[in-house]
């Protein structure tokens, strides 16, 4: 049987009541108390917060302790709420990759003291997957086996919190087996890089935003943004000119990556005459990534380097499956 | 029969091709050469936008073009691009507010001059539910019909590409009939108003979302700003604190309107510790509002009043069906 660890982060699946509403407060030894196969998974309490606090110095902390964990197990499960989990396994995607273990990560829309809380199952669906996977990062949720840098919560309060977006899901676990449902990708060397530059901001359009919030964000210490676009990238280019306000930023060394605000499907701004002067201004295209992705690669990719040339060929490079080249 | 007007404002649907790539070009009357049904609509050619480029002006003058427009018919059919169209929809179901007939807002993703475009369905398609719907604004696009209050571009490029969130399709067109899958609303007297106040910005959070991008956006003239928060709507609450940010925004008489980067289903920050600061800062939840719906609606409700308690008692009115409020 693997050897599994357990990296406990808090998150609704260890959710008690207090007097100003749910906050996490199970360790991972009371989690794996609630799953019939428990019993010989090695547990680590990282911390135990809400979700909606997890921050770039708390990606840094889980990876190095997947990193510890790593040496003496066969594969890892961490709990995690549900609001920046996909950001998370975007960013451990990138921190851990090609990890040569699985690592799963799961949390549940009801706390687990609960009797009839998913974080039962999926604790337990969780674990099963990471006795199951090849190496990678990977969110299960429901029945659901998720590539980690291609999931989103699309959902607030369902069972079925989370989507894989662009990509099909690897995997289902099925009355407590795992079924595989696509190929491993071909790995490379597995490199742990945790320097990321956390200095990047998204801006979601809409219609109306004034220039002046482009400049302000321009002065505000950014080393990068991310811009979530209308439909296939398109901005405006008159009265209020976003191009413009763009271009100024990619003058000021700050890199812009042009992402879609649709949840589904790839931007590019090659088809429509009002993105053409964002390409001439330098802006780079998200393609097929979820904004989740997108952010945390810019973060992870200025920590390697401001060279404008060289940030582009990395945004524009396939690291662990978040982005689709051949389109 | 029931008289008829189009209103072409452009997007793909008119579009043709240029050496910077597609751009606008065909009008209201060349348009309606592509359906069986279109020879007794009168037309109205508005302008002729990529709809990246609508914004509040433009929104103005669509809303001013349907009140003339429906003086002398029983039916509106506005051509526009897919990019914006969600949030024309939403503004304009408030500046038309009770409007006692349909207007139906259609385009598509491909250019009506294609032989294979989706943009003579759709149009035929909005013909048909303009002559069946009651009064109010819609968007059918591909066979699906939904309330332009609730309609998200989900889809940067399928034919499918908007749907209907957190609120049932109010209605189908298959083989050129209109099939109503749900009740109108009780209306109230029609009234039209124009006067919005468009300062205002979206900030959707990631994690490490810096405060000084809160402090750098209160400099900049907004009236208001709508948060995308992490999941049922939580922030940050240390080391980089959202909430005392967005509280700072409120205390400078800006408002805040709490709503979820999630997709699908409602926000709410009672449920979590780390909301309740939030709820004590006085934060407005979106509740199941579209992000779509919550900027235009705050626009709207900005053009009325700047008295914080207006606003949030008008924010938390249903208007046109954009919010559920027996949650």
């Amino acid at each position: 049987m693997a050897k599994l660890h357990l990296i406990a982060t808090g998150g609704t699946i260890a959710c008690m009541p207090s007097k100003n509403g749910l906050v996490p407060g199970l360790e991972a030894k009371e989690l794996l108390g609630y799953i019939p196969q428990g019993e010989d998974i090695v547990c680590t309490d990282l911390f135990n917060m809400d979700s909606s606090n997890i921050q770039p110095e708390e990606w840094q902390q889980m990876a190095l302790a997947v990193l510890k964990a790593r040496e003496g197990c066969d594969g890892i499960v961490i709990t995690h709420g549900t609001d920046t989990m996909a950001y998370t396994a975007s960013m451990l995607s990138f921190m851990l990759r090609n990890i040569d273990i699985p690592v799963v990560l799961t949390g549940s829309q009801n706390p687990i003291i609960r009797p009839d809380s998913d974080g039962r199952i999926n604790l337990k669906n969780a674990v099963t997957a990471a006795r199951s996977l090849p190496g990678g990062v990977y969110i299960t949720f429901g029945d659901a086996v998720i590539m980690g840098c291609r999931a989103v919560k699309t959902r607030t309060t369902s069972l079925n919190a989370f989507e894989s977006i662009n990509y099909p899901y690897v995997g289902a676990v099925a009355n407590g087996k795992f079924i595989s449902l696509g190929e491993p990708r071909p790995k490379g060397e597995f490199s742990c890089f945790v320097d990321i530059d956390p200095s990047v901001a998204l801006i979601k359009l809409i219609p109306g935003t004034s220039p002046a919030f482009f400049e302000s964000v321009a002065g505000c210490g950014l080393h990068g943004v991310v811009v979530e676009a209308f439909g296939l990238g398109g901005v405006h280019n008159f009265r209020r000119d976003h191009a413009e306000s763009l271009k100024k930023l990619i003058q000021k060394g700050i890199p812009v990556i042009l992402a879609s605000q649709c949840l589904y499907e790839a931007s590019t701004p090659d088809i429509y005459e009002v993105s053409h002067s964002l390409k001439d201004a330098g802006v780079i295209s998200a393609r097929d990534m979820t904004t989740e992705a997108a952010v945390t690669k810019l973060m992870w990719v200025l920590g390697h380097t401001n060279d404008m040339d060289r940030i582009r060929d990395m945004m524009n490079t396939d690291y662990c499956g978040e982005i689709t080249l051949q389109q």
